[in-house]
């Protein structure tokens, strides 16, 4: 119906397909599989997945931080042993972002490596996440710690699914588009804005930006699938966004903490004599109107501050930043955790975000 | 002193060192570095060790199967993260097969990636398992059943920490190294036969043949990394180490276990009619030699089957055995798991093995 989109990576090529089937191509593959299915899509599709919960194991986990664990996986592990899962299994994870870290991760390790697939049902997982072959686990307090690059061999995309979705996981997905297409410039960012409350709610604008938000995300995993250059733009407002979300207690999703750390992003930079303010100006409202909801949720400082000295991008000395440059363009900066660079959030938190 | 051996794999080369100073090298790379080291050797080498103490993390760990499993990896994870782990160091392991699984495994998922050298201090890591990229976890009940594929970066070999090392744990090491030149033909098992008495003793034969049997094994995981065909055969002796191994709750050494298990593939092919029982007369004694001491340990057999069931080569109805075919060459073959091929590892264990 669509052209797939085909993602080339160290591990060979995988494709990206688009169908308005959604469970229809579960079946096709004759190889022996087993499910790895987020529970409440289990529960809302338990008629259109009743077929193969009747021919193949169907292993259900509730799709939460806790659940995403280093100290989760030994239990998973036994059961899909269990199950009798041998090398030449493919494991199917239908589900969102943390459905997709879990089978990832077992994916990459379990019998050294075991095919996998991928059904992403959250429009997170659907215009993002699914590409790029990371996965992330927490280990005790520590957040997406450890990982591998594994990616799926196959990706299934049904629009259809998304209307299960509430508001604010749509608005979530969209966090990721918009980051991707200001990476991307001003006109991307403008083209995308303007169409920002259809998707979600019009299929074929919906497809259509996941397809450009993928595609825009292709370019630069392609270059540098292992993050070591200029795949570290991808973390635009990720390292606010994480910082915001262990603050919070994870009451805010991620897309949604993305969305606020772009902003704070775009404010810092402008703040430091990086960029101009109406490019701030220009991009405020369309992510102001995406962390709806947001503008007022409390973030305890000394939490929020802690948080971001333990990101992953950090040297000793600096925070690692992704901060747009004078043509909002963003760019990997070593910024001190300094009296400017807390003053500034602050004033972010009580005044620009609510603005 | 000695040219290095390089070995080449998917995530680029890496090299072997042979230096008689046994932990002269640890401070030569200027990065930050976290040790990671068995906690027997700490103990004998505390003096050797004291200076890179004082100056770098030094987790040490007590090798034991226990220790090596997904539920204590979030331990030592958090340990290492609270003393400031970050992508730009180094993690070096010293110790043996166990703590190299470890280090391996933490190397390949921790901050997704982390650049590792191996100092090997027993005859098995030195001349086997220190190349070919592996990882073993234990999850459960499960052994060796999660792993990565991710080689150290440098990996430095001294015999003079062979000097520390029991009898039994020569034998062990000897027992991979018969494997391989069983593997490379009856030439080479031969002259390997001549000398056993000698490795672990004499240090120039014991680093000759160190030598040999990494150029042996690197030249077949050169060919097939991700042991997906041709590596398959460094197997041989392994169903049968490891169920021996599990059926005697892990008190027989691994390359003890696999050198019986190499006598035992033997036996089966001459009663399979693969091979001339000649073959199996030539290698005995050398074989005999090494499990020496284990000729009458009792292998329950209910155990022993129970665990031959479990080989991660087997497919659903055959067990995957690697057994020598005419030439006495070993190769993969599947085998029913019938009243011959019970009645001939009774008959092995109860007359062959003790004779």
């Amino acid at each position: 119906m669509f052209d797939p989109i085909v993602v080339q990576s160290q591990s060979g090529p995988y494709s990206v397909e688009f169908d308005d089937d959604a469970f229809g191509h579960l079946t096709e593959d004759k190889r022996q599989k087993l499910f790895i299915v987020d529970a409440n899509v289990a529960r809302i599709y338990s008629q259109e997945l009743a077929t193969i919960r009747a021919s193949s194991p169907f292993l259900t986990i509730e799709a939460s931080e806790a659940n995403k664990s280093l100290e989760r996986l030994p239990q998973y592990i036994t059961q899909l042993l269990q199950c009798g899962i041998r090398r030449d299994y493919v494991l199917l994870a239908i589900g969102g972002g943390i459905i997709q870290d879990i089978t990832c991760f077992i994916a990459a390790v379990l019998l050294r490596g075991i095919e996998w697939h991928f059904y992403p049902t959250t429009l997170l997982a659907q215009a993002d996440s699914c590409i790029g072959s990371k996965s992330s686990i927490n280990v005790g307090v520590f957040k997406n710690i450890v990982g591998t690059y594994t990616p799926p061999k196959r990706i299934v995309i049904s629009t259809s699914v998304l209307k299960s979705l509430q508001g604010v996981d749509i608005r979530s997905g969209i966090g990721e588009m918009l980051k991707v297409h200001v990476i991307a410039g001003p006109t991307a960012f403008d083209s995308i804005a303007a169409d920002c409350s259809k998707i979600g709610h019009d299929s074929a604008i919906t497809r259509h930006y996941i397809r450009r938000s993928l595609n825009l995300k292709k370019s630069i995993i392609e270059q540098d699938e292992f993050d070591r250059g200029i795949r570290n733009k991808m973390n635009l407002g990720h390292s606010f966004g994480h910082a915001i979300e262990s603050a919070t207690g994870f009451t805010v999703p991620h897309g949604i903490a993305v969305t606020i750390g772009i902003d704070m992003a775009n404010f810092l930079s402008v703040r430091l004599g990086r960029m101009n303010r109406n490019h701030f100006d220009r991009m405020h409202p369309t992510l102001r109107r995406n962390y709806q909801g947001f503008e007022r949720t409390d973030i305890p400082k000394n939490l929020f501050f802690e948080a971001i000295l333990r990101d992953k991008k950090n040297s000793e000395t600096k925070l690692g930043l992704i901060l747009p440059d004078a043509n909002a363009i963003p760019q990997r900066v070593e910024c001190a955790n300094d009296d400017v660079f807390q003053s500034c959030c602050s004033e972010y938190f009580e005044r620009e975000r609510i603005t």
